[in-house]
């Protein structure tokens, strides 16, 4: 199965993009990609596009009156651009039904942590601190409530006895890369079936 | 590292009693067992417990006053006998400070999912409804929270495409059966080792 119309994908980052960096280098999925935006104009993510000869959007939340507004402006962005998939790569943004609803089933979050536990911006810490044995990455396709919409892929995480944040944030970097780009892959080529919270991933031709 | 003072275990449990039978049956766990208390007159556990020529001790909840009340019957029951180490293996009341407090670091519980998710009585089926790719085992020393204390052990369990309910419980199992034997021995042989939240264990000798 190849893929159809929908292989102009956006990625939306706010900071420094190394799940970006890893769809950019991914020989199938780093050619799809048209345009990274951000909502910080210095994120390390925009200069990561233009050193791939990507497109690199800021949108300043500033000028937006709510989030509405905002959510609108991206949209804009991914029509104009005639978009069919979403990548979030730690876009610190909750994204409202303006953006969510046109893209519904097409925009992929990436999570370092097995949802539903240790959702929010500190997945890693939180799951040291709670002493869990074992975290992970999930990807998961966005709906309007925060870390929650249906789950794409899962891999588990050992936490050693002598983790700290950096090198058990180290082993999850390595899995997310890896996971992510073999979501966006099954997104795009049409081959994720939704059906109520369960998710089923199609085999590629080939596999 | 031999078992010193504390190798005397009492298992509590309401039910069918899976994961009793797997510590009566592991070869050095099972004989450290004296006593199986349980809340139901009826449970399977209590017959698998005459069954090894152990205990088998009902403890009415019908005729205690309050949870308290009830707490320290099963206390004293555990004081009787000398117990040194409590599993509770489908014991389906939350103990509160008149039991934990005097057995603190004492008492283990195994939870059919990666807690913090799923915590509750339907974990495997929460899980499936949820869509979770991965769920998992955890045993945890109990403290006055449900399904909350300082974890012990973890391990991953896939969820497959094709599960259902009774497919996954029973993966959900073997692993249960595996992780409880080896977390009553280290316990048991003084090789749990907590500070705050995270929990160390040393390895046996020979391991």
């Amino acid at each position: 199965m190849g893929a159809g119309a929908d292989a102009r994908v956006a990625v939306l980052a706010s900071g420094e993009g190394t799940n970006l960096q890893a769809l950019l280098d991914d020989p199938v999925v780093g050619p799809w990609i048209c345009v990274v935006v951000s909502d910080h104009r210095d994120a390390r993510a925009l200069e990561r596009a233009r050193s791939a000869g990507v497109e690199a959007v800021f949108l300043d939340p500033g000028v937006s009156p709510d989030r509405d507004a905002y959510d609108r402006a991206i949209r804009a962005v991914l029509q104009e651009r005639k978009i069919g998939a979403v990548a979030l790569a730690g876009f610190m943004r909750i994204l409202g039904p303006e953006l969510v609803r046109p893209y519904e089933g097409r925009i992929l979050n990436i999570h370092p942590a097995l949802l539903p536990a240790f959702p929010g911006a500190h997945a890693v810490e939180n799951a040291l601190a709670w002493g869990a044995k074992v975290t992970g990455v999930t990807v998961h396709l966005v709906d309007e409530e925060m870390d929650h919409g249906p789950i794409v892929l899962q891999e588990a995480v050992p936490v050693h006895d002598d983790d700290d944040r950096e090198s058990l944030e180290t082993r999850i970097h390595e899995t997310e890369h890896r996971l992510y780009r073999w979501a966006v892959r099954a997104l795009v080529e049409g081959r994720v079936e939704v059906e109520g919270r369960r998710v089923r991933i199609e085999e590629a031709e080939g596999d």
